[in-house]
């Protein structure tokens, strides 16, 4: 009710005559009432004028479901959406709801996570109202091994969607790293259900810096607040996001992963350069010289040598 | 405490004064009472003789954690379990208990699964009181593409405790089918969850048919039964299992996947057939030639080009 509600006020953008709207809906005066003095405890901003009825003035800052999906362009990613004002973890709820056959796509987002994780056990940042942090669902008919690209396509997305909503350049270094200016904006998590024969499940979590400060960022850490100097629409940003999300995944699935990895050369500063990683519990250096199909690292030692990557933090050398 | 008076029952293997379990355990003569009421309730057979005491003169057919638990002797694998009489299917209990971070070697065992799931979304028949099925969670420290091979060390574990205990010889059909005179006895089930970098934990899925007469067995299966002509007994095979699971998986872990391959290549009837397979979405055929330290198939086409096969139903052609 609130959503239709609010789907009335928006279409509109002026005045609407509060007895059209509860006789369309069909609620009592009193009822409509209090829906919007909840809509007003929410954030929305609404005018009430005698004879001329409700206006909506202005949106919260939030990522409420009513918001994300209003105007959402997407066929599957976020058409189910589960929104937290705080969680432990989005990526924990999702691997529940993964397991409990939730469709394709559904998103889970939080305003903040007490314990977002990053890779390798490592904490993720999540200060309130300041980020966009979300997980996503997707069952692609793929094997285990070859999930990794699926990082690399989440990685392009938030590029794509930063570049064509702010017309920023970012960076991605291998493997999930968005990076600004060589700071970190954001990261990637990709965690994976399967059977040894087919993937049950992968979830795709993100946190992105998005209008946090100097003090709501950690050190080597910048946001996009920083770049713009001033507060972006975290709801468009992240409905960008999405869609470039689905878009990609679809290319995937239509052209396999060396459309995305195509992509992925475009925004990386990892190849070419020299970089160190730690592989099989020792440091090797050597130049990435290339990306594989499943989105390995290739590392060209100097005595010749190839070595695969499929995971690990690297070092860019200089 | 119906543990702690089994306890004080099996050790005497004679006839044991209420007065003296009683008095060791704190309990009334009344309370010792109702509790061997409800051991002879499920199915633990008990004569009181008045002035003797009590005596335990035969266990039930039951997978119940007393007995798996009596004289086990594994470190970890076990030493956790969760048992029921039936369920849905042991692998969901242990995803979900996978997540909430159960100890490792937790073990899930049902009499009966109303949905045991095989490879591939395929159903496993689980009569009750009949196999053995269950699941364990292991939290190797392994990439995830390594994982194929535990799958192989569940199934050579499986072969070991049969040879051991019954003096059959099994036989293992790339990748987990475990067969006894060319039919099913049973099957493996590998699942994964995990992140690029690191798995979180796997949880193997064991069911295998064990007293099952003909008729609660599914065409082409056969069970230990058919073949020694007489009732197994389940809990000592089950702790076999668990005992050279746990010493297959401490050996992977010390000297990597080459021991586990060597001894599963004793036991496959796979490695150097004509076998065909379908691989991405064709069929190919060929010589199983080898096996790959990842637990992958290798397969010889006649023109000489060897695929690598890394799941999937393979046919032995002749």
């Amino acid at each position: 009710m609130r959503d239709k509600i609010l789907g009335f006020l928006r279409k509109r953008q002026d005045y609407i005559s509060g007895d059209y709207i509860s006789h369309r809906l069909g609620i009592s005066r009193q009822a409509l009432w209090k829906h919007v003095q909840d809509l007003r405890d929410s954030g929305y901003e609404i005018v009430a004028v005698p004879h001329l009825g409700y206006k909506l003035t202005a949106v919260p800052d939030r990522l409420f479901i009513s918001e994300v999906s209003n105007r959402l362009n997407t066929r599957f990613v976020g058409r189910n959406i589960y929104y937290f004002d705080s969680v432990i973890s989005t990526m924990d709820i999702a691997l529940q709801l993964g397991l409990k056959n939730c469709p394709e796509g559904t998103v889970i987002i939080a305003e903040t996570q007490t314990k977002g994780r990053g890779r390798i056990g490592r904490q993720w940042f999540s200060p309130r109202y300041k980020g966009i942090y979300f997980s996503c669902i997707l069952r692609p008919k793929i094997l285990p091994y070859a999930t990794p690209v699926l990082t690399l396509l989440t990685a392009v997305s938030i590029c794509e969607a930063i570049k064509n909503m702010l017309s920023l350049d970012v960076q991605i270094k291998w493997p999930n790293d968005i990076l600004l200016h060589n700071k970190k904006l954001g990261g990637i998590l990709t965690e994976l259900n399967a059977e040894m024969d087919e993937v049950r499940f992968i979830v795709i979590g993100v946190g992105l810096n998005v209008n946090n400060d100097k003090r709501s960022l950690v050190e080597g850490a910048t946001s996009l607040k920083e770049h713009i100097q001033e507060n972006i629409n975290r709801v468009e940003l992240l409905q960008e996001i999405m869609q470039r999300l689905e878009g990609n995944y679809i290319l995937f699935q239509e052209k396999g992963s060396h459309a995305i990895i195509e992509k992925w050369r475009h925004y990386n500063i990892t190849l070419g350069r020299r970089v160190r990683v730690l592989h099989n519990k020792e440091y090797i250096e050597g130049e990435a010289s290339d990306i594989d199909s499943d989105g390995s690292l290739l590392l060209r030692k100097d005595s010749g040598l190839v070595h695969k990557i499929t995971s690990g933090d690297i070092t860019h050398c200089r």
